[in-house]
């Protein structure tokens, strides 16, 4: 016969998980675009729940009335077949764009504003840090949210707005390039992301929702028509290539140089290595003293190769990402832990794959990060990436 | 330097795996609840995307005026700390009541409208297959829905109502007992019901849940305050003990015996089993040539006991269960394949440890499920839960 245990056996949790508390500070912003003056209330009313995509957790009215039963109210009802296809803007298809940020920078905002995709098909989702940096850069978004949504062209504007802050600890205070790479920061750091991305993405999938385009705050510099651009691939789960521009004293001349390390196409060697590591080890890429041999993306550039190519990939990076909405929906997430000894978006890719669906990248297809900083002759250079 | 690789190398997939089709169809039921006639316009203009629980994915309303920029749109803005304690009821806490259904129980939809915790609060999500069975228990759903959210009194109302249905193949097509408790078919259909968990989870999941309430379609009784009762302990994950009623032939009585066994607390030979098996075998309880010595929580029950008595689990089942929204939203999902040998609610809860997260189950606090379809002495027999 059973028998109850005594104490609590509580996980051994990393300083992280434990930071993460239960509150989960939620703002939203939101802005109903359009509506001309004397149609307004019309379209206000007839906007509130008979749209397929009315919410889940839309509001409830309570009856200011007494307390005698009232007429029977309006009933809609909806039936909507989503389609995920390669052709997302003849199919009228939603995006769901999600940004986790630390930092907020006009051309990131500028360059989203850019893209070709109808903004009324895009959703917008941001989550911050509720840290003084996260307030900054929440109080930048705002004020850029806003010029667009109310004072902008209507075409600039998007369907609608979500902002989360979250509540935690940051895991490392500094976002200085040196301290953010260090190895043994890199785990804590990463598990922090990856709850975040869960955070976002739980929060923000909606039914109608067919693509999820996951696109880093220092993401600065894409085609106008990436989101049609990686749609045409009717791919799971796909990566453009993320370069980074900066000064050439070489070469007296701007440049460029690839810049994320996270899609690759996995090694013998790292398979062997993951065999060696205990349970909760990761294999991080990019670090000298963990010489994984994968083949990465971000090395598989040609200057004349075909911006249509696509490699098979084993790990990606969430800088820019193109994802089925089914694929989220079938359970894919970024695992905050060790999944096959990989973390965050690379975990996120071995899930996909668990599931039967398989990543691709773009070697030839580039977008680009903001800055980089970094030492070259003792002298700190600050480079934007335009 | 990195070469692509060749043939797209595509994961071993499961028939159910490759079964679930990219078509997500999605069938949305909403009800605008008990606004006044005379208020009936204006309340409808102020819910439509002033609340905190506007959704990320509300409707866009295209201009239906000339192609100058209009005035500017209504802004709204809200900031909203979203709690998760243990009197949900004060803090008037939102709950997403999930259920998949394959077949419909007017008992289990009486329950539901049973609950004390206020209706308000509570929004309701199904899933269900788009098979022949689906579709008979889609409209049977649909009928009560109608006659409560329209006709029923104004307590019984439920906030919203969602309603998805999945495309895929049914992984059995049979919904007989003796078939699905068939070990070698276990898997197949544990994924399956993963799948179908993580597509309702991720497609409701709102901002402003506080919690979420697993229930299954088959759970035709519960206390009324069984909503106040789980949260009241504050735990992460908490699971009643699920029983059924049946005749008892020898007692010549209704009788009760448990009849859920995916709540236990690991042994030392489960643990010895999970070792020695493949990367995608996984653990199954309730088997007797698959003997784990796990301690079950249906066995934990004492007649005597105390109903508020907790105990640690490592497995839950998706019965009736309890979960803060910020285990979801860390990441924690119904693993449709192995997770350290466990599948679905097992590996949820296996999941949510390793997020830091510890599932407690009450031993002495019961539900009940709907009927068993059983053989005794050579006849068949069909019982009701009361």
């Amino acid at each position: 016969m059973a028998r109850p245990l005594g104490p609590v056996r509580l996980k051994k949790a990393s300083p992280v998980t434990l930071a993460i508390g239960a509150v989960f500070t939620i703002l939203v912003l939101y802005f109903l675009i359009g509506s001309s003056a004397p149609d307004f209330s019309a379209s206000r009313k007839a906007s509130a729940a008979s749209h397929p995509l009315s919410p889940p957790t839309s509001p409830f009215r309570k009856s200011t009335g007494g307390g005698k039963p009232k007429a029977p109210p309006v009933a809609h009802y909806n039936l909507n077949n989503v389609t995920i296809t390669s052709d997302p803007l003849g199919n009228r298809e939603n995006i769901l764009l999600l940004t986790p940020m630390a930092r907020f920078y006009q051309q990131y905002w500028d360059n989203l504003l850019k893209l070709s995709y109808p903004h009324e098909l895009i959703t917008l989702g941001f989550i911050l840090p509720k840290t003084k940096e996260g307030n900054a850069a929440t109080t930048e978004l705002q004020k850029q949210i806003a010029k667009t949504q109310k004072s902008g062209p209507e075409k600039d504007r998007f369907k609608s707005i979500i902002i989360l802050r979250q509540d935690f600890d940051p895991p490392l205070q500094s976002q200085d390039e040196a301290e953010r790479h260090k190895i043994q920061n890199q785990k804590i750091r990463r598990a922090a992301m990856a709850k975040a991305r869960n955070s976002l993405l739980f929060t923000t999938l909606g039914p109608a929702t067919s693509w999820v385009l996951w696109l880093d705050a220092d993401v600065i510099e894409t085609p106008s028509d990436l989101i049609q651009d990686l749609a045409a691939h009717n791919k799971p789960v796909i990566a453009p290539n993320c370069f980074q521009r900066f000064y050439n004293t070489e070469k007296k001349a701007m440049d460029e140089r690839p810049y994320d390390f996270n899609n690759w196409q996995d090694s013998p060697t790292a398979v062997e290595l993951a065999k060696k590591m205990g349970p909760d080890d990761i294999l991080l890429e990019g670090y000298a003293d963990m010489a994984t041999y994968r083949a990465l993306m971000a090395y598989m550039h040609k200057t004349d190769g075909l911006r249509q190519e696509t490699v098979p990939l084993d790990g990606v990076g969430g800088a820019a990402l193109l994802v089925k909405a089914d694929v989220h929906r079938d359970g894919a997430m970024f695992p905050p832990f060790s999944f096959y000894h990989l973390i965050e978006t690379e975990g996120f890719a071995k899930m996909a794959k668990r599931l039967g669906w398989q990543p691709f990248g773009l070697p030839n297809y580039k977008v680009f990060f903001f800055f980089c900083l970094f030492l070259l002759g003792g002298r700190m250079l600050l480079l934007t990436g335009r």
